[in-house]
């Protein structure tokens, strides 16, 4: 299998060769339980084939994934009784990804969960807005 | 416009009726700077159709904002020099959603960017994972 990653972890719960609490399959994707949830029902939705980022995803499989964990957040709205649920994805060690094979956090949200914003929100200063503007669009 | 929402902010940029920091655009999203930006380049990515999250969307706008979602976070990476990219997606008030018209954060990183993880990762009870896995699957 031209796509599979002997190395990767997550190749191996695709090929069975790993266990996974499996809560959504289809033709393109899988969605597990975490191991390590950051709240009840943490799930990640993965593409069946390797592929190290979002960065490096085919069309197809980004539209896949993207469409398996908007299935899995209404599960967990709908099934865990969920309040609200985040998604999220991690591209590069530096943002925290661990496992190099794509995948989507999918993390229901509840009363007094313990989770927190990664960032700390604050007005930004219009001309810094300005000049990655520049740097994007010149 | 039916897919129009009078009273949304990211319809009033959608219609050019407010200002914003456009990067990159086509026939059914855009995608523009934050204006309280977690750090340089911190972008968010919307279709131009009105829809209230991700639970809402039609899967042509869903599929159309994580492509859109992969090309903003690839030309972080090659434009503004970030060493990884977050992709978030807030659905709910209860999960930090504060403009209800579905966005996808994109947010590059950077050495000492000061972004926290939002949760501290410990391993799971295998129980407690295996009865939220009977929920979603009994």
């Amino acid at each position: 299998m031209a796509d599979h990653d002997p190395d990767c972890v997550f190749c191996k719960i695709v090929a069975g060769e790993l266990p996974a609490r499996v809560i959504e399959e289809d033709e393109r994707t899988i969605a597990f339980l975490d191991i390590s949830p950051a709240t009840p029902g943490h799930a990640v939705v993965i593409p069946r084939a390797h592929t190290a980022d979002v960065t490096t995803a085919s069309p197809e499989d980004l539209a896949a994934v993207a469409a398996t964990g908007q299935r899995v957040a209404r599960r967990a709205l709908d099934q865990l009784d969920a309040i609200g649920v985040n998604l999220l994805n991690n591209c590069g060690a530096r943002a925290w990804q661990t496992v190099f094979h794509l995948h989507l956090h999918v993390i229901p949200r509840y009363e007094d969960d313990g989770m927190r914003l990664p960032w700390i929100p604050t007005p930004g200063d219009p001309d810094a807005i300005a000049a990655v503007h520049a740097r994007l669009t010149g």
